[in-house]
C-alpha cells in the first residue's frame, strides 16, 4: 500500500516586470494591459510555493529533504528573479509575456528534472503575485 | 499538448447572518446551531477565492483578464452581499440556510456562466468565513 | 531599575452591527454611513488585541499570567460580543454608535478595573474590524 | 446530482521534537539532520487544516457540524500533541520519525474513522511547521 | 476629559525602484546597496498604513471618516506610485534615493495638510516593503 | 529639523522551552504554569521584530543597512536560539525562567551595543510566541 504524501517549500522574490506585446501599438498595449504596460516598469514580492510529491522513506521520515528543495529553487529560481527584471534579466523567460502565468510554466519547467532525478514527482507551482492574485500550474496534460 | 493554469482572484465581503429553521422550534435551533442561531444576527468579513481553468493566450500571457474576473465578481456577488443580511437581502440566498456550504454553491452558480462565455472553466469557489472554518466546492458531479 | 515590558492577547468575536443615528433622516443615514447604514445590518470578525504594562515577576518569567488576562477578556468581552448584535444585544453599548472606535474605547472600559487588580496597567486596546481597518485607543488623557 | 462539499477547520498546536534515528551514529544524525537533529529538542506552532467531504444537509445547510469536528480533533490530536514533546509524549507517534509527513499520516489514521461515522470522508491533512514548510496528505492509495 | 483615537486605513501599491547614487561608481553601489542596485529594477508590493488621531464624534461614531481617509491616500499617495517606477515616474520622490525611509517621509508630506483640514492629525506612516523590513514615521520633531 | 525614523526587521527562530521553577514543587509549577510546565518540553515559531531609531543619510537613503542588522541579529540571536532549548542551550537565558518576556528582555540586551556603535538606537523588541501572545520591550527606564 502507498501512502503518498505532498511537502511544499515556499520562497520569495522581488521583481519588476511589464505587461507589453511589443507587436502592439502603445495604445492597444493600454487597452489591454491597462497600467500593467506603464513603460518605466512596475514591481511585485512574489511568494513560490512549490509542491512535491513522494514517500516517506521510513529511515528519515521524510519524502525529500527540504534543505535540497531550498537549494534547487534557489539556484534555478532566485538566483535568476530575486532583484530583477522579469521581460530583461531572465534567462527561462525570454521571448515570453511576463505574466504570472507564463512564470509559473517555466518556473515549473526550471525545477522538474531536478526532482526527479531524487525519485520524486514535481506536482505543483503556485505563484502569488499579490494577496488577491494567484497562479497554479500541475503540469502539462 | 496542453499547459492548463489555474488562476485565482482574492474578493471579499462583510455580512450579517443567523443559522435558523423556521420549522424547528427555537429550542431545537438553539440545540443545533448554538449561539450562530441568535435571532438578532452575527456577522462575518468573508474571503472568497475564485479559481478559474484555462490554457494562456501567447498574445497576452494571460488565461483570463483578471480585471474581467474581478468586475464579474463584483457584479455576481460583492454588489449582493457586501454590507448585506444573506438570510434577507440576497436574491440567490433566498429559501436556504445561510450557511458558508449554501453560499459557496450559491456563489458557483452566480459566475459559472459568465465565465464559460469567456472560454474558461469555473475550478473551484473557495469560502473563508474566519480564520478557523473555510468551504471549497469544485461544481456538481 | 525599572524594565516595563508590554505583553498582548488577541481575542476574536464575530458580530453584527450597523451605523445608523436615529435622530437623523433615512437619506442623512444613507449619505453618511453608505452601506454601513443597512437597516438589515452587516456583520464583522472583530480581531481585539489587549496590551498590558507591567513588570516581570522574577518568580514566574511573567509581567501577567495570559490565562488570566484570556479569561477576563473572555468574561466582560467576548461573552457578551461573540455571536451578537453589537446595537441591539451589548450592555455596555447601549446608547452609542456601534462604530469601531466607540467599541474600542467601550472594550478599554470593560477591562481596565480588572487589570490594575492584579498591579498592571492597560496600555492599549487595538481593535481591527477588516485587513484595512482598524482602531488603536490608550485611554483618556 | 451530488454536490459535494469539503469543508475545513483549523486548529494549533505548539510542540517540542527532534529529528534523529537512534540505528545512527551522532555524526550521521547531524549529516542528514542538521540543526534539526538537536539532542536537546527545538520545537514548533502547528497549524493543523482537517479537510471532510460531505454533502450538505437541505435541514442544516451543513456538510458536519464543525464543533463536532472542533471536539474529535481536540481528543485525538491536540490533547495528546499540544505542549507535547512529539518524540516522548505522543502514543500515536511512538516508534516513527517525527518528521511533519509521519506526523500528518498519524493524524489521518487518528481522524478517519470518527469522520466516516458521521457519514462524511477525510480528505486532506494539511500540517505547517513553519510558514514555509508544510505536508499534505490525502490517504494510501 | 480627552479621549483620543487613533484610525488605520491599509492601502497598497506595486511599484518598481532602484537603489542607486548616480554620484558613485557602479562598483561603488554595488558595494553598498547589492542585488538593489540592479540597473534593470527590481520592485514590491508595498503594504502602506496611514494612522491618524482625533477625538470621536458623538454624531456618527467616526474619528474620520475612512472613505474619506481612502479617497485622499488614493488621490495623494495612490494614483502617482501604484504601477510605477519610484525613480522615474513620481513627482514628490524627484531628487531622493529611491528607500523605504525616504518613501515613508514623502508619503507623510503628501497627506498631513489634507487630514489637518479635517480638524485631525496624522500620526505616523508606516510603510511596508516586505514581510520582513518595514518603516515607521511619526513626523519631524 | 530632525526627522528621525524607524525600522523594523524581523527574523524567526524555532525553540524548545519549558516553564518551570526548580524551587517549586511539580504540583506548584503545574498550578502555576499549567501545560507550559510539561517536563519533557514543548516548542514554538518565535517571530522576532527588531526595531531601530536613526536618521536617514541623504547619500543613502538608509536609516540603517538592513543587511548590517540581519548580521547582527543572526550572530547575536538566531545562532543562539534557532533550533535550541531555550532552557538548556542558550548563555544569554541561564539563570532565567524561560518566559518571552525574559526572552524579550535578553535579546534588547544581546542586540543594544552593537545598534548604538552603527550611530542608531534600538527601540523595541517585539517577540511573538504564537498568533495570540507577543511581547513588546523598549528598554529599562
Amino acid at each position: 500500500m502507498s501512502k503518498p504524501v505532498f511537502i511544499t517549500r515556499r520562497e520569495r522574490f522581488n521583481a519588476a516586470h511589464k505587461l507589453y506585446n511589443e507587436k502592439w501599438t502603445e495604445a492597444k498595449n493600454l487597452e489591454i494591459f491597462g497600467k500593467c504596460a506603464n513603460p518605466n516598469w512596475h514591481g511585485h514580492n512574489y511568494d513560490l510555493y512549490v509542491t512535491v510529491q513522494g514517500e516517506v522513506d521510513p529511515e528519515t521520515g521524510y519524502c525529500m529533504d527540504l534543505r535540497f528543495l531550498s537549494d534547487l529553487i534557489e539556484e534555478k529560481v532566485i538566483e535568476k528573479t530575486d532583484h530583477k527584471n522579469l521581460n530583461l534579466d531572465v534567462d527561462f523567460m525570454r521571448g515570453k509575456m511576463a505574466s504570472t502565468e507564463n512564470l509559473a510554466i517555466a518556473i515549473w519547467e526550471q525545477l522538474e528534472a531536478g526532482i526527479a532525478a531524487k525519485g520524486c514527482r514535481l506536482h505543483c507551482i503556485r505563484l502569488e503575485e499579490t494577496e488577491n492574485n494567484f497562479v497554479e500550474y500541475y503540469g502539462a496534460s
